[in-house]
C-alpha cells in the first residue's frame, strides 16, 4: 500500500512507532553495500543526523540501487524499526525506493570526504548539503526567530527602514550608489556634471549603511522598536570579519538612558545564546566537535581556552563587566603587553581609539568575560551620540566578546536640539539636509538610546566559524557577487 | 517618593491596581482644561488608546501645564484610579509632571484634527504619532512575527538571499544598478564601453527582484525554506499598488507538487488573517471604523459590500475556490460584463492574460470568495515554471483576494534539466549564465514548488488601506526617496 505523506527525518529519528510504514525523502549522503544488503544514509536538512535506510537487494532492484550514489535524491517507502547497528536508534527497512534525481559520481562535487571551507564557498549553491552548512543555516534560522521572539515578548515593534536612501549624512562608511540612469550614456547638466534629476528618485541615492536614524523616528512615536534588515558597506576589506552586505539588528528605545540600554543589550545577547543552547543542541554539538578538530591544527597559544559550547555557556552564565573607557585606558596603559611593547598600537594617552588587540586583551586576558565599555571620547564617536556633562565624552557603549571583539555598538542619542546641531556642524553635516531627523528634537523630544548588533558577527560567535563568509548563505565581498 | 520604572500605557490601561503610584511617559495627543482641572490624553505607541492624565492646577504648576501642548513629550507620576469619566476604565491623577520635550503649537504639524493621508505621507517621519499609523505599524509588526511563527512551527528555515545580485536572468522587471564606480569619471574599455572590471564586484550588479532562485538552491538541501526580505522594481509606476522597494516572503519546498503548494498558501494566508484578528483587535477595530468613515465619501457602487473586519473574517472562515485558468476563461467569456462589453479588455480566446478587472470579477462577483487560479498558459508565465503534460500550460497558481487582486503567485518549478534548458532558450536566457541554478537539476533534482507573497499587498488587505504607500514606514516610489 503506497502512502503519500512524507515524514521529515527529524521526526522519524524521534519516533517510537516501530513497525509503522513511512515515506521519507532526501538526499543520499553515503551508500555502503555488500551483496546481501545496502545501507543508505539519507538527509533532508531537517536535522544534522541521517536516516539509515536498509535496502535488501531481493526487494530493491539492482538497477535502482546502482543509481543511488552520493548526492542523488530518493524517495523511500519502508518500515520504521529499531536499529540493530550502532549510531542510530531507528532505521528504515525499505520496501520500495524511487530515484527522483541522479548525481553523477564522476561530477558531483560533494563527495563523502572533508572539503575545505574555501572550496565550499565556491559552490555556495551546493554547500547547504554538507553537515557543517546544514547546521549553520539551522542555527541561523533559530537566531532569526529568537531575535523576533525576544523583542515581541517585550512589546517592541519591528520597523522596516528603507534600503535605498537619499540621505548621505551618516558617514558610517563608503556607500553603494543605486541608479537607473543609462550608465553608457549619462545625461549631463549644463556644467557637464551627471544630471541626477532624471534618475529614478530625482536625486542621488545609495544603499543604507544603517537603519538607526529612521529607527529613531519611529521610536519617537512608538517608544520601543527594532530594525532587522540588510545593510551595506562598500569597503574594500578582504578580511574574515567584513561583508559588503550583512544583516543588522538595531533597537531604538525612547526613555532609555545608556545604562538601561546596556541592560537590554546584555539581556538580549544572553537570551540569544540561551536560545541556541536550548534549541540547537544537536547542531551546536556538531559545530563544537568541528571547532575542536580545527583547533588541533593551530599552535597551542592560538587555541581557545574554552570550547565553543563552553564559551556559549560562559556568556549565558556570567554578568558582563562594565568598564568606562577611562578605566580601560588605565588598565591598558599599565598592562604587560603595553609595557613590553607587544601591542602593535601602544596606549600612551587618553583619547586613543581602541584596536582589536586592546579589546581582546581586556576581554580574553584581563577580565576573562564579556566587557561593556562606555563613555568614549567624543572625538572618536559619531555625531548623534549624547554629550556627557564632562564635555569630553559621549554616552556611547560597545559590547566586546571573546574571539569576536565588538559585537554590539550603541549610545544614548543626543536629544537636545542645540547640542545636536553643534555636533553636526563639527562633523561637517549640513543640518538642513537632515531636517526630518532634527524635527524629532523640535517636536516632543525625549531621552532615547539604541544599539546595533551585526547579525553575522553574532553568528560567528554562536557557531564558532572563523570566517564571516561561512555564516551567511551567499556572501558579498569585493569581487564576489556570484549566485 | 519618586519612582523610576516607567510602565507602558498598554499595561496601565489593562491594570486593576487602583491606588498604586505609577510612572508613564509619552506624547500628548490633546489637552482640555478649565480653571479647576486639566485632562491630558497621553500616548506612547504601545496601544491605540490614550491614557487620560488628570492634572489639578493646585498640584501641577501653571508654567508646567502651559508647556503641555499637542505633540509635547511628558513624564507623569501619579496615582492610577478608576475613571469617573466616560471612554476609559482607568486614569491617572498626576502628582508631578515633567516636560521632556516641547512642541510649539504654532509649528507642530500634527494638530488634533483630521489630516489627509497625502499630507501625512510628506511627513512620514512624524506620522507614526497618529492613530492611523500607530495602528498600521503595530499590525505590521504582528504580521512580521506571524510570518516567522507560521514557518518556524512547520520546520521551515528562514534563508537570507542576497540583495545585491550579479544575476540578471530572471527578467521579473526593471532593475536598479548598484555600483561604486565614480559616475563623474567612468573607467572605459578600449571599445569605449564602461569597464565594470573595476566596479566593486568586478562586474555589473543590480538589486534583487526576487529571492526565489537562491531560495530554490537552499530548498534543494534543507527541504523547506522561506525568504523574507526587501525586493526592488525600477518601474515607473505611480499607482496605489506599486512600490520601488517592498518586502517579499517566498517559501520554497522540496517534494511539494502544485496542489500541496496551494494548500500551504491557503493555510498561510488564513493563519495570518486569524493572527491579526486575535492579536490586533483594538487596532483592527479602529481601522475598521476608519475604513467605514472613508467609504461614506464613495459612491454606492464603489463601496465594499463587507466591512474590513467582515472581509478578514470571511477569508478566515471560507475555503478558497480552486479554478483552472481554462475554466476561468469559460466563466469570463460567458460573463455579463464580457457580453455587454463592460470589460476594458474583452475575453475572446484561451491564452489571454487576465487583467485586474477579470480577477476582481471572479473573486468579487462570481465566486464571492478568494480564488486560486492554476494551470496557466505557458506563454504568459516565467521560464522556471513546470510544464504540464498538455504541453500548453504550466503548473502555476495565483491567489486572488477581494479588493487586492493577486496576493500570491507561485508555481511548481521545472525540475527536469532538459525541459528547463529548453524553456530558458525560449526566453533568451543563456543557460551558461545560470549554471549554479541548473546544477540543482543535475545533482539530485527533485520535484519542488514555491510562491511569493508581497508583504505590503498583504498589509493593504489586513488594514484596509487603499494606498500601498501607507502600509510601509518610508515608501520608495519614482521621485521619492526622502528620509
Amino acid at each position: 500500500m503506497a502512502i503519500s505523506k512524507r515524514t521529515k527525518i527529524k521526526e522519524l529519528l524521534g519516533s517510537k512507532e516501530y513497525g509503522s510504514t513511512i515515506l521519507a525523502k532526501g538526499w543520499v549522503r553515503t551508500k555502503r553495500e555488500n551483496k546481501n544488503v545496502a545501507f543508505i544514509a539519507l538527509n533532508d536538512g531537517s536535522i544534522i543526523h541521517n536516516l539509515q535506510v536498509v535496502a535488501d537487494p531481493n526487494e530493491i532492484p539492482t538497477e535502482t540501487l546502482d543509481k543511488i550514489t552520493t548526492g542523488a535524491c530518493i524517495s523511500v517507502e519502508g518500515k520504521l524499526v529499531e536499529s540493530q547497528g550502532k549510531g542510530q536508534r531507528v532505521e528504515v527497512l525499505a520496501s520500495s525506493i524511487e530515484v527522483l534525481g541522479l548525481a553523477d559520481p564522476e561530477k558531483f562535487p560533494l563527495q563523502p570526504k572533508r572539503h575545505s571551507l574555501e572550496f565550499l564557498r565556491e559552490i555556495a549553491h551546493l554547500r547547504p548539503r554538507t553537515n557543517t552548512f546544514g547546521a549553520i543555516y539551522r542555527v541561523r534560522h533559530a537566531m532569526i526567530f529568537a531575535v523576533h521572539r525576544f523583542f515581541t515578548d517585550r512589546g517592541f515593534l519591528n520597523i522596516h527602514t528603507p534600503i535605498i536612501t537619499g540621505s548621505d549624512a551618516e558617514g558610517a562608511g563608503e556607500m553603494f550608489r543605486v541608479t537607473t540612469l543609462d550608465i553608457e550614456d549619462l545625461p549631463k547638466t549644463e556644467e557637464g556634471k551627471v544630471d541626477f534629476q532624471n534618475d529614478f528618485f530625482g536625486k542621488e541615492t545609495n544603499l543604507t549603511v544603517s537603519g538607526q536614524l529612521e529607527g529613531e523616528l519611529a521610536a519617537m512615536a512608538l517608544s520601543e522598536i527594532y530594525t532587522f534588515g540588510p545593510t551595506f558597506r562598500a569597503e574594500n576589506s578582504n578580511t574574515t570579519r567584513h561583508l559588503a552586505e550583512f544583516w543588522m539588528i538595531e533597537p531604538e528605545m525612547a526613555f532609555y538612558n545608556l545604562n538601561e540600554s546596556m541592560d537590554l543589550a546584555e539581556d538580549f545577547l544572553k537570551y540569544l545564546v540561551n536560545y541556541a543552547l536550548t534549541n540547537c543542541k544537536d547542531d551546536l554539538e556538531f559545530l563544537n566537535k568541528r571547532a575542536l578538530d580545527e583547533e588541533k591544527n593551530k599552535k597551542q597559544e592560538e587555541r581557545n581556552e574554552l570550547s565553543l559550547l563552553e564559551r556559549l555557556q560562559f556568556v549565558a552564565d556570567n554578568d558582563f563587566e562594565r568598564v568606562s573607557y577611562t578605566e580601560a585606558i588605565d588598565i591598558l596603559r599599565n598592562s604587560k603587553p603595553n609595557k613590553k611593547k607587544k601591542f602593535q598600537f601602544l596606549i600612551d594617552a587618553w583619547g586613543a581609539d581602541l584596536q582589536s588587540e586592546h579589546e581582546r586583551f581586556l576581554v580574553e586576558k584581563h577580565f576573562k568575560k564579556p566587557v561593556i565599555l562606555f563613555d568614549y571620547p567624543s572625538e572618536i564617536k559619531a555625531f548623534y551620540m549624547r554629550q556627557n556633562d564632562d564635555e569630553k565624552t559621549v554616552a556611547a557603549m560597545d559590547v566586546l566578546f571573546p574571539g569576536i571583539g565588538e559585537i554590539i555598538g550603541g549610545s544614548q542619542r543626543e536629544e537636545r536640539y542645540d547640542k545636536l546641531v553643534q555636533r553636526m556642524k563639527a562633523f561637517n553635516i549640513e543640518p538642513d539636509d537632515m531636517k526630518w531627523y532634527l524635527d524629532t528634537r523640535i517636536y516632543g523630544t525625549a531621552p532615547h538610546s539604541g544599539f546595533g548588533l551585526g547579525f553575522e558577527r553574532l553568528m560567528q560567535f554562536i557557531t564558532g566559524m572563523g570566517n564571516i563568509r561561512d555564516v551567511i548563505p551567499f556572501p558579498r565581498t569585493p569581487g564576489n557577487a556570484e549566485f
